[in-house]
């Protein structure tokens, strides 16, 4: 028997004696992750919720799991990705705002003065890129989004911004739904701007997407029913807004939490603090070779309380270098 | 062959010849419903829908349904179940507020002087509702509504305020979902008032359930992370607010609402409008005799405009007196 016929026998195991979805386990799983504590962790959570009759065991109503985006599932740097999106809308209006070249953060943007950007803090870049998507339906700003996003390149790798997703998380994401967990992301970004494309790179369905908001408004233009997007922020769906995101929008307490900064740690603290089995995990930035190196002052997505802290209270931090055999899926072929 | 082992046949059927979930359109369905224009416009509209490589199909993570809940799911009268809770829970308040007493609506509750208090609208409602609701935690909020719906009882009935759903719209629920659809309650009640008991009831799991909220924070307690409940309105889903709910929660436009009263109009408007084959349907209450005969006038679900404009816009309208041959389940036995 060759390779390939002995890696499809546990398929026709379950085929043919009609076993459930644990016999698939036996499958090759997390291809990309070394074998090592941050594995062994998410591993053992999982075989430990979904183990019927044992002590951990959740129902898989209850197997909710959150990821944080930037920086945790795609590229952060070295800006994030919404924020490229912003500068290029912010550019093609500029003509009609002049107050902007004198005005920051726009200033900023128009000189490509990231520098100065970065400055503003995670919330003034929020709050930028909230009023930079304003004054649009919710159907144009959909579409200017798609449009962007199939045609956008990084500006270091070249590849389109939906090839800066991290492969390995990609299986972990797979892995887990295959054991009954429904994902969701939870993200500080604009909730528009992941809609129009996370279901088809991470698998994640527009209405399993929490995140940051502007003020909609329902309004009929021209005699058809328009929802018409206004310069006003309504919710920031970062630090101690994560877990009020969560509640809102999904008013289950999560049982798994993964994010990478410490605008992930509040998300964190909520999701590990409750009773029972809970896996609360970090991925650090600390591959300069095959991404980029950052954390304590870095910032964008700053990690810092995070690495001290979530050792102590149990949290697995991934170290993309020696946990992860490769990062972007053009590594991992 | 005895009719238990007929009613099998279709299910043997679909495991021997491994057909789809098409083939299980041929069980009966919508037993509760009488045949007529309503039934067969919800059937004609499913099998548009969903016959692949049909003029209409629609892929099944486009399937989305929206449910208003009170007066189409369960009863309304002769006040919203949330109220009756709400009832109760500032009489059990008051001692700890003794300027209710002169102070409406919270006088009218002290003194269940339910005209008054239906004077104040729906809006005035869900503000009482929400001030009577803050300064506790999420989790305590949560055991509240369990404790309260799980022993509270209709006034006329007597029954479970549980038992009090309309045995027609179950099985409507149940039917849009064996064809492929995810079921979403968009409802002006509390959002935490519904999710502990919807998923047991209606079959539809709290993370798709949208609804009112008031602000919530998120802080430590004594060292423990907790959710807690502001006197603060944070959303009002109702009339022009549930097209917004709707986008913020679901993120996708649904193909089929539906709703009782003018409340839910909005709703109507925007799911109906767009291009494509949509339902839209009301439940119109003019059976005195089984429930409650109301509508134009009524200060709870009022429906005036619907009633008038709906037929226009090709929106279904349901007598609950001549298509539904039993309104509650335990009539329906």
């Amino acid at each position: 028997m060759n390779s390939m016929f002995i890696s499809l026998l546990p398929g026709l195991v379950v085929l043919t004696l009609g076993l459930g979805a644990s016999s698939l386990r036996a499958e090759p799983q997390l291809p990309s992750w070394n074998d090592g504590p941050a594995k062994a962790a998410i591993v053992g959570f999982v075989e430990k919720v979904t183990q019927q009759g044992g002590p951990d065991y959740v129902a898989p109503a209850e197997r909710i799991a959150v990821f944080d985006n930037d920086g945790t599932l795609w590229t952060e740097q070295p800006m994030y990705i919404q924020l490229a999106f912003a500068f290029d809308r912010i550019k093609a209006l500029a003509d009609k705002h002049p107050e902007w070249k004198e005005k920051q953060p726009f200033k900023a943007v128009l000189e490509n003065d990231i520098k100065t950007l970065a400055k503003s803090g995670k919330r003034g870049l929020i709050e930028l890129v909230m009023a930079s998507h304003a004054g649009m339906s919710t159907k144009e700003f959909e579409k200017a989004t798609e449009e962007w996003i199939a045609t956008a390149k990084h500006p270091k790798t070249g590849k389109a911004y939906t090839k800066m997703v991290y492969q390995p998380m990609l299986e972990l994401l797979a892995y887990l739904r295959a054991n009954g967990f429904k994902t969701f992301i939870v993200s500080g970004g604009g909730i528009e701007f992941m809609r129009p494309w996370v279901e088809k790179i991470y698998g994640i369905p527009p209405e399993q997407v929490v995140g940051s908001t502007i003020k909609v408004e329902y309004k009929l233009k021209d005699g058809t029913p328009t929802l018409a997007r206004l310069p006003e922020i309504n919710f920031i769906d970062d630090k101690a807004g994560k877990p009020v995101g969560i509640h809102y929008h999904i008013g289950r307490r999560p049982i798994a939490a993964f994010g990478n900064s410490d605008g992930d740690f509040e998300m964190l603290e909520w999701v590990t603090s409750a009773d029972g089995a809970r896996l609360g995990l970090i991925v650090h930035h600390d591959d300069g070779d095959r991404e980029v190196a950052y954390d304590r002052k870095s910032h964008i997505g700053r990690l810092d309380r995070g690495l001290d802290e979530g050792p102590k209270r149990g949290w697995t931090i991934v170290s993309m270098k020696s946990d992860w055999k490769c990062v972007f899926p053009h590594n991992c072929k």
